[in-house]
């Protein structure tokens, strides 16, 4: 059986580190592909190239927007150690750099070594009551045509003009045609919910992400994953949104930050 | 006048992005470059790279330890926009890589844009009544030489094996010589304090830094500059610190999260 994210992250090795990434269609907003997918599918290539199982830290800042269409990334191993590799990966276009990565990958296994929690899991409905991720009716079906993204009820207010004034949004993240979520599709789940900011200010143009950083913190467990997604800090046309994603037992598999461009003006 | 800072981030230019960037001596924690040092180091020559004013976001993987002696840096500028600039790094010695990097550059005016904060400063007490922050006489000066950091009184425990089960750190970050803190030297202040864990589980041995990211918000009038550093999750050997940092007019200028290496024992 073959499930879509592992066609849309499937890549040719083609020797020396360097892979044919194309980016498929339907993983984007609006014609220009999702962040969290493009960390899975330069992620997919730099994991596969450090030997390891796992991305453990990995960051990318994104350059030029990525329609469908063929791309090549470039990896090279700059550490390989006994627990950790690092890898540094860009995918390019013609020429021109789409996006740059940098990451570590490793063995995660959460219930060894100190353990200790302060993350409080959101108040959260189940799933089943949880309306579907709003899709704008005037866009090509895009990312949400490919994710069962569901938003808390009291998180859906951007899509109708009312946003409930908290730059907050919960949620489920699950494929479509049920694929299991394993650390590689956390990449895309950190970036494949709305812009809390649409929860602040309202639905005021696009928020182009420019670094996103994902720590992967535990293996999940079949289920979807419990996702809250927050910011603190708008200012200077800045602003920030940190992840945390739980798997169906309870524990955080995940952890993001990215900063991300807003509106510069203030209305 | 010529401060210490200055002269410890000085980078000689080789031309074709490449600069003479050695490490100097006591901004070390035994013997190894703090990481925080090593950002501004190689930082330093990325944003002259970039030819813009302020890095915005930064993300350096740590790869080997780095004592003091000659290193080379090799930037190349991945995007020259019209906003921004990214460039990405490395720091070698040997030919063995010591740092990755990759960072974007720009303008940063904390004053414009939208605007919303719900970040809460700490309760902190005066500069001049939190303690220096305790040296083991046991090792050679290091880092702690070159700075003034001050630590709140409640988070010194872990200095006498009094740790306050806590994973928090406040303090002052300031030089010792009294250089201001510009947009470069937040860079190394968000790994410039103690572990925060070592306030949970005591000093149990080192905690090596896997990867710091930092966003610079705002542009710090002078000052100390108040930080406060916490930590939410350690499992699976790994756990992350996130930091903020105010300046002395109570803006934010900066935001940070390291993810890092813990003893892998659970006691």
């Amino acid at each position: 059986m073959s499930f879509e994210f592992d066609h849309a992250t499937h890549a040719t090795p083609l020797g020396n580190g360097v892979y044919e990434t194309p980016v498929e269609d339907r993983w984007d907003i609006n014609g220009n592909a999702n962040g969290g997918y493009l960390l899975a599918l330069v992620g997919n290539t730099m994991r596969a190239e450090s030997g390891r199982a796992h991305p453990v830290s990995i960051s990318m800042h994104y350059l030029s927007p990525a329609p469908e269409g063929p791309a090549t990334t470039t990896c090279e191993v700059v550490k390989a150690g006994k627990r950790l590799s690092t890898v540094v990966a860009s995918m390019s276009r013609g020429g021109r750099d789409v996006v740059r990565s940098i990451g570590t990958f490793g063995d995660v296994d959460a219930s060894i070594g100190a353990q200790s929690n302060t993350l409080v899991m959101p108040d959260m409905v189940a799933f089943e009551d949880c309306p579907k991720r709003p899709v704008d009716q005037m866009l090509k079906p895009g990312l949400s045509s490919r994710l069962d993204t569901r938003i808390h009820p009291d998180d859906v207010g951007f899509a109708t003009n009312e946003p409930a004034g908290i730059a907050r949004v919960r949620g489920y993240f699950a494929f479509n045609d049920g694929r299991p979520v394993d650390t590689l599709s956390l990449l895309l789940a950190a970036d494949a919910f709305p812009p809390v900011t649409f929860n602040l200010f309202g639905m005021k143009g696009w928020v182009p992400t420019i670094e996103l950083t994902v720590h992967v913190r535990g293996v999940p467990v079949p289920g979807p994953i419990l996702c809250e997604f927050t910011s603190t800090l708008t200012q200077g046309g800045y602003w920030e949104e940190d992840g945390v994603m739980w798997d169906s037992a309870g524990n955080v598999v995940a952890m993001s930050r990215q900063l991300a461009l807003s509106p510069l003006s203030t209305d």
